[in-house]
């Protein structure tokens, strides 16, 4: 098992491939594994580098919450662990949360940021509006204490609760079938719900400051970024795309046709063919 | 088993006591024995009525969702059922829904009512505010088709669930020790997970109307009405008492002092005294 030690914990990491390091982020309710089939795919031409965040599958799962800051300071330390000078990075869901702090941080690391639908400043109070509340319910529930005993109580409950997300937040309802059980295992394993759970915790108050409208304002990020986002995600409309170029100073954004949520597991190829295609005409190769 | 049959379906009673009669509505969570203090209080100047509305404890639960309007129409059935062509009504919570309704439907048929802490249009976006979404993300989970076998996985995982919410919500904290087991006895009985959440589904219309803003005008309810609302209710802060005015033309509002949302638990005797010297006071006995 490749682990390193980074900020007193060990991550688990995996490396495919030569070329120029692209590292790939998992969202909620998945670890590196999601991104198997761009991993395949893209270590032909990259030396790709997924892992699990703290709290997630394989990795350690120390107590306390850990929101997007701490997890970009995780981020870093397993980029100077790896001898990764730069790198490109791509992120989806809880991962693209992440970015932002890395890429203010430490831009001259970041040779680009690829994006699937991800939270950003700019989605302001929009998230918690009437009619979204039946979406966004889960980021307070996981913050509970009873939450991973609740729902780990049984396979039966956690898988029930673990497939709800990733059946409600496709777009092609068949994305994860044949993978709820591996998924399932995943949670059951000591610490995994407890530890996915609590990021909920750290990024409770980002999240507040977000949905009044009182997100900081932060100066544009200038690392060249490429934005896929879902033309059918429940959790997060397209509409929600107008405001990224207030965060973003240098974007490529487009639509992704056909999926939810889940882009890189319901269309992988095409997933796989943009973020090459991406890191490619920025020149990074 | 008294029971008697409304609208298709069999509706759960008991009777106590002679006099003017008073009709005791319980929330959620709740079935009829959340008023058993007050019942043996009341009981000795007043005929006292509880029962468990449709979805609830030893009430029959039938498919589909039900909302205060669905649980105004059994009320009134139940009345006729009863042979009470006049009673007082006392509520709480989503039993305090469906007195609104009710109070409009049949004003002659209604002497009094009493509510404490309840959701009423006046409430409005408040409910939902950023700050608030912790407080709330259980209407939305408790709509979801998988909430009754998650949380029915168990009975560790039911007892802890519910007791979240007694616990949470009071700010007695041990107003309901020794009574958690037998919350759990009832939930744990088939149907009743799902009987109390389908409400949840039947209100969810009504709620986002109320949260958007665009409750319907509605002329204010003329009936006598008496409001005792907590001190520190979590999820209804006093200062939502600003607008019951406009739901209510004929309205005595005080603050329960030193009570969270269960006051008829919390400090049941003083919830036993404020509703008798409410239908005293106009009269019903």
């Amino acid at each position: 098992m490749p682990k390193v030690t980074v900020n007193g914990l060990k991550l688990y990491y995996e490396i495919e491939g030569d070329g120029a390091p692209v590292v790939l982020i998992p969202g909620f309710a998945a670890g590196r594994w999601i991104w198997f089939k761009q991993t395949a795919e893209l270590s032909r031409n990259f030396r790709v580098i997924i892992f699990d965040p703290r709290g997630v599958s394989a990795s350690d799962k120390p107590e306390g919450p850990h929101g997007p800051e701490q997890h970009a300071t995780d981020m870093l330390a397993l980029m100077d662990a790896l001898g990764l000078k730069q790198a490109g990075i791509v992120g989806h869901d809880v991962g693209g949360g992440l970015m932002q702090p890395l890429a203010r941080n430490a831009p001259d690391r970041i040779t680009g940021l690829f994006f699937f639908d991800f939270l950003y400043p700019g989605i302001g109070p929009r998230m918690a509006e009437p009619d979204r509340l039946n979406n966004i319910w889960y980021q307070s529930f996981n913050q509970l204490e009873i939450a991973p005993a609740v729902i780990g109580a049984t396979r039966e409950s956690c898988r029930a609760y673990i497939g709800y997300f990733l059946k409600h937040w496709s777009h092609r309802k068949d994305a994860f079938d044949g993978a709820i059980e591996a998924f399932t295992d995943n949670f059951l394993k000591p610490g995994n719900l407890a530890g996915g759970f609590a990021y909920y915790r750290g990024a409770h108050a980002g999240r507040i400051r977000m949905l009044k409208g009182g997100a900081p304002e932060l100066s544009p990020i200038a690392v060249p970024t490429c934005v896929r986002w879902a033309e059918h995600d429940p959790l997060f409309p397209y509409a929600w795309t107008d405001r990224l170029a207030e965060s973003f100073a240098n974007l490529d954004l487009a639509m992704f046709p056909d999926v939810g949520h889940f882009a890189h597991r319901e269309d992988p190829d095409r997933a796989a063919s943009e973020i090459a295609a991406f890191f490619e005409r920025i020149g990074w190769r």
